[in-house]
């Protein structure tokens, strides 16, 4: 696990048994704790040393300018970036005089543990001080996955084989100085001192402070408050200014004497809302938080992820480092998504600065899918996040002269944040990807309500933005021209295969939806025209198809280009778009990320067997993945045409990009797409699981070297888990009614009763595919 | 003549009889006055009031950081921007202690005067001080065509009725405050206060200031010396400062009474020779001055123009104001080009700091045709700043992957200042332009010593680049994609017909050149094989050709794009780049300025009559022209295909596009592109001339209400003059040995002795084309 001997590989958990400072900033991101609402980086308690101190709240940002060497029409002229907001984590201990600083002194041992389980991150250390004192440190850090604005921790001291002075200081730190942040486009712009004091207020054990920031104008408070347990003697002190608020504990312990301290902390934040709201808003959850207590709120979070992995638990058998993986990766996409409540669900989620803490298409294409299966309202919060920010997607459709709604590439409160057209604006596929997510949502979980009020809307607005985007040649096929796919190495073709039958989707799906809610459609100006308008586009749609290689060309055009020299590219120019300009890689056949291969598989319906491996193979010649939204996808469609074992070199990559540090900025953040990747070559690449036309089915097989995979499927109400060994599947319903689905082609009926087992019928694969040059997957099949 | 009642109707004049300080910006780039070395806006001659101060140097520019919202490899860090340098113009005058100022007391009357024969720039005023003094002012300002670091100013100052008291300060300032330039993309940065003193001296009536810029580090220096002649009494005092020079002249005029001061002018700069170097070497430059004196400088100034009229000047009889515009035109286009010695010759020439001073491709494809053949000295010079620049150029084309020499879009020193790469880099025409002006120039003037020294290497470099920039594809076609043709409303598209066909000649005559030079190109380490190579690919070169439609695309795919949808554009929304984005103007089919149609006449030799005139009819319909670069080939092509009227209607616009002011920028600068191509109207319009293959061919055709036109051509050592009107054309040599021509397809023999006149034949043309709603270009044709 994580190329370091300090990991341990254990199934339930990341644990670091020694700490290394050279990895701190990576740690970091992995050991964050977070809910969806509130992101705890799993920076030390002490505060220093630390790689990236921080603290973040969904949806919260500070706006800049975008600058541009030469403007144009429409160009963005804000972005958004996200606040490290105020530390709540930082609790300081001095031991005789002398500041616990893992540093200096001798630390005799060091330990820390993030359960996957039980939803805490422990610590324990043993430090010897400067002057000789000993004292073991253990904390426990939780952010409730129950109470939404609350995160708490316990922290303990203990004297060792000496009497210590200890002096304990809890702090509320705003405005944190940040360490500079390198030049590389993916991670974040730092925004110096965001916060502008409004109110602080300290009494007894508690305190809290509210900030607002300078250019966007958000409100944010934060609380905190105590409950101290030492022996007799021990005293506190409470101080407050407009950055920071310090409670200091003094005690003496004797050898084997503790002071405990419960830290409970409340975060808040709104655009609207008056300082004196806010300020109470997080007193209330704060007393809430005292009254559920330390033990409730551990007790809530085994209950809450109890019942989240007997749903949705991802079994691998015969791998331990990537069964550990698959469960780090499914923890990690579940607290990015949890509590969201119409927050938009980061790249990075909650757990470092990367890509500003924007949202992107992953969201839906990646995350949304294992939500929708394992966690559906996180899901169901997710879109209506996108359906809250409807009126600023009209706005940019008008401005772009289209219809509809015209989501941003990159946001954090809906407006378009891309600096770069071509990779931004362009890739309208956006919008096919949010409809998808809510025709798959609304498949899954017959949600009624959603689709009245969240669903039908957007399908629409997407809808309009797809007639208005493209036109009818005069053959009469429908041409989407100038768009920008999801491979980010090409951009503004015509046709782009992957964006046209995504769009065809969201046509139908569209359609399909105003025929169930005439009344509601109405209210949105859709009458049967303009629903036949869009079916006539959907069935009138172009799709290229280059007949002399037997293949579909990413784009038009698309595979008439100069093939990409990969011989002649060096190993150190990777990735590409460091060492090349977007001007070569456009004209050439490279791809940076599954583009067409995406589509073979989110479109796996319009594509017959032999086109996706035709298709396959020949776009795995071209693909250097130099995005982490890429070896998911190769894996699944890998498996599918019967390179399983190349399917498990991808899942390797895809669920150890950040426990190994892949990409080299697990500093910034943990990549959340790349982890829910995860989960969908499990259950999607080895459990073959589609749902297409809202059915489930399944067609699964194992790699060599896995025993058995099993996984939990949430879908109307039932709970459906598959486990797959070599030889065969077992289809069982944990509860719900009987449930149709289909393995490996043979329609079967699944009861909570009647588990069903089929067995695994062969596939012969053809000669496995080849990737470019020095860009093979790691070998993970066994030799 | 300029929709203003000031402005006068003259053939060899543009005439100003009253000042309207409503359009006193403008009137200062009509009345530049320019040697292509130094530039002299024509403000006034007390400073105040001014639209936009400006003094340029050729060449001389600051530097400036180019900001990205979005980084990417290889975008260009620094831009440059022509400086508003020491202004050695300004003679302030007080009359009584009341400083002249037009805003204040009365101006009697006021005119100011552009003689295009003389070469110098009048003014005469009757003013009328607050307390009622008169006096009469009058200068004459020159740039030196003779003398190339010079400029001067006679100014007289004449008491009317009463005795008065003047003082008249001769200044040289720097760092002057400059006015906001607002927003326009196409406006220029201005950088403050961008000069650092670094010496400066005064003696007697002479001063000298030497400066450097901060960034750039670009040296130099302005120096002033006067004669005075005045009333006994008449006494002067000289004082020097870091960025102020001032000579200060009393004298006391009774009635009729005039005291006149011949200002000397002499700048330079340089990017290494020392403070003292350029301080001697403008002090030298004017010494010169001095010994030559004013009379001289006149004299010298109205030689040169004689003779270059002599050789060049269009005569249009039966437009009174297209004469004058086209002798304005060509006299402008003389004055950007002249002295420029291998200094790029910017979009503006030296009269406005618009597009920041930079030189784009217009410059070989526009300015130096009508240099080639009126100036041919300016044109050589010109290439051979590129030449100078090819080491830059070959940089860039290593950072982009490609072999040989990548030119800038937009540069003053070489270095590429584009800071949109999808229409700058990838606008890669732009070697071929360079390469087609090569060869154009080499083939009028066979210039053994440029071709060797100049002209082979830069076809080779440029060669190179197209060889590598393009592949050929399985079928055997050389394909280049991914690039940007002329048509700023589309970007990178595959395989544009002005593109290919231009590379197609750039490879064709870098091969014709070597195999003239094999030494030489041996020296440049080109053999035979590289050399078939290029010839190949030209031969293989891939042109799109659209079947259906009968039409040659601009580049593949365009004919399927969705047309612009004009009816529904309002007039206020011209430029459309100032309304749409790029990304609805790229996708759709909407032409800013010629460009396939630029095709029809650059490779007119590589279409067939029919389809020049089903492709002009294409496009016609969806050229919008929002480029001053369009009218001028519309125009030409027009004439060509039988629309002789509608050519005529471009004529004036692209003639009178800063005399009318049409896109509202002339306040910027001229567009010496626009008119030059006035001269390209004329001559290859309704001259119908052409030059393929170094040959020398007319088909003259009038618009109904020209009665004559007449243009001069030096060509190999001789002086053609062309005169046509309605019924013939008649082919003088006024020097030089025989030469071959053709009319209209009929071969002639035209020697010094014997004239040749032939009939013009009639054309019949089919149906008028369309422009797109709205876009029709004024009406000039008689109704």
């Amino acid at each position: 696990m994580i190329l370091h001997p300090a990991f341990a590989v254990e199934p339930w958990s990341l644990r670091e048994t020694h700490l290394d400072l050279e990895i701190l900033d990576q740690t970091e991101s992995l050991f964050t704790l977070a809910n969806g609402h509130i992101g705890l980086r799993g920076n030390l308690d002490e505060g220093e040393p630390a790689g990236l101190p921080g603290t973040y709240l969904a949806g919260f940002y500070e706006e800049r300018p975008m600058p541009y060497a030469e403007a144009g029409y429409g160009y963005p002229e804000a972005s958004q970036t996200v606040v490290n907001v105020t530390n709540g984590k930082i609790i300081r201990l001095l031991v005789d005089d002398e500041p616990l600083d893992l540093r200096l002194g001798e630390l005799r041992s060091h330990e820390r543990e993030l359960d996957l389980r039980a939803g805490v991150l422990r610590r324990a250390a043993h430090w010897r001080s400067p002057v000789g004192k000993e004292v073991r440190v253990s904390s426990v850090r939780l952010v409730s996955l129950v109470q939404r604005a609350v995160a708490a921790i316990a922290y303990e001291v203990e004297a060792v084989d000496e009497h210590v002075r200890v002096v304990l200081q809890s702090e509320l730190v705003t405005n944190e100085p940040l360490p500079h942040v390198g030049n590389d486009p993916r991670a974040g712009a730092s925004v110096e001192a965001p916060l502008v004091s409004e109110q602080f207020i300290d009494h007894d054990l508690r305190a809290v402070l509210v900030h607002r920031t300078r250019q966007s104008g958000l409100r944010m408070a934060t609380a905190m408050d105590h409950i101290i347990e030492g022996p007799p003697g021990t005293d506190h002190e409470g101080e407050c200014y407009e950055d920071t608020a310090r409670l200091t504990i003094t005690s003496e312990l004797g050898p084997g004497e503790r002071l405990r301290v419960v830290k409970f902390l409340a975060y808040g934040w709104s655009q609207r809302r008056s300082t004196a709201a806010l300020r109470d808003q997080v007193a209330a959850a704060l007393s809430e938080a005292l009254h559920t207590g330390w033990d409730g709120l551990v007790a809530g979070q085994r209950a809450h992820l109890d019942d989240f992995w007997e749903r949705a638990d991802v079994e691998i058998e015969g791998d331990a480092e990537l069964q550990q993986a698959a469960r780090f990766a499914l923890f990690h996409t579940l607290q990015a998504g949890l509590r969201g409540e119409k927050r938009a669900i980061a790249a990075k989620g909650l757990t470092g600065p990367g890509y500003d803490g924007h949202a992107f298409w992953d969201t839906e294409t990646f995350v949304l899918p294992v939500l929708t299966y394992t966690a559906p309202d996180a899901a169901r919060d997710a879109l209506s996040w996108r359906h809250a920010t409807l009126d600023l997607a009209r706005d940019r459709a008008k401005l772009l002269g289209l219809e509809g709604a015209a989501f941003p590439w990159r946001t954090i409160d809906g407006a378009e944040c891309s600096g770069y057209w071509p990779a931004g604006t362009a890739a309208f596929h956006i919008a096919a990807d949010i409809a998808d997510a809510v025709g798959r949502y609304q498949a899954a979980h017959e949600d009624e309500a959603f689709e009245r009020d969240v669903g039908l809307e957007l399908l629409v607005e997407t809808a309009r933005l797809w007639r208005s985007l493209g036109h009818h040649d005069s053959a009469g096929r429908f041409r989407i021209d100038g768009v920008t796919g999801p491979d980010e190495y090409s951009a503004l073709a015509d046709n782009n295969v992957y964006t046209n039958l995504m769009a065809q989707r969201n046509l139908l799906l569209a359609a399909d939806a105003v025929a169930r809610h005439t009344d509601r459609a109405a209210e949105l100006d859709v009458d049967a025209e303009e629903a036949a308008s869009w079916r006539d586009a959907a069935q009138a749609m172009l799709i290229p198809y280059d007949e002399g290689r037997g293949v579909h060309p990413q784009a038009e055009g698309f595979t008439e280009h100069q093939p990409w020299d990969f011989e002649a590219t060096r190993p150190d120019q990777y990735p590409l778009l460091l060492h090349f300009t977007y001007f070569d890689l456009y004209r050439k056949q490279v791809v940076k990320q599954a583009d067409l291969v995406l589509a073979l598989f989110t479109r796996g319906d319009a594509f017959s067997a032999e086109e996706k491996a035709a298709n396959f193979a020949y776009y795995e010649a071209l693909t250097v993945r130099d995005s982490s939204l890429s070896a998911c996808t190769q894996a699944v469609i890998a498996a599918e045409v019967g390179h399983v074992e190349l399917a498990y070199d991808y899942f390797g990559e895809a669920s150890l990009m950040d426990l190994d540090d892949l990409e080299h900025n697990t500093r910034d953040g943990l990549h959340i797409a790349s982890l829910a990747g995860a989960w969908i070559v499990a259950v999607a690449g080895f459990g073959g699981m589609r749902d297409f036309e809202g059915k489930l089915t399944f067609a699964p097989r194992l790699p060599q070297r896995l025993n058995r995979l099993a996984f939990g499927v949430s879908f109307r109400g039932r709970r459906l888990r598959v486990e797959v060994t070599h030889k065969e599947a077992r289809y069982s319903l944990r509860k719900g009614s009987a449930i149709e689905i289909a393995h490996h082609g043979e329609t079967l009926k699944v009861t909570t009763k009647r588990p069903v087992t089929r067995s695994i019928p062969k596939i012969s694969a053809g000669e496995e595919p080849q990737q470019p040059h020095g860009r093979s997957p790691e070998r993970r099949r066994p030799s």
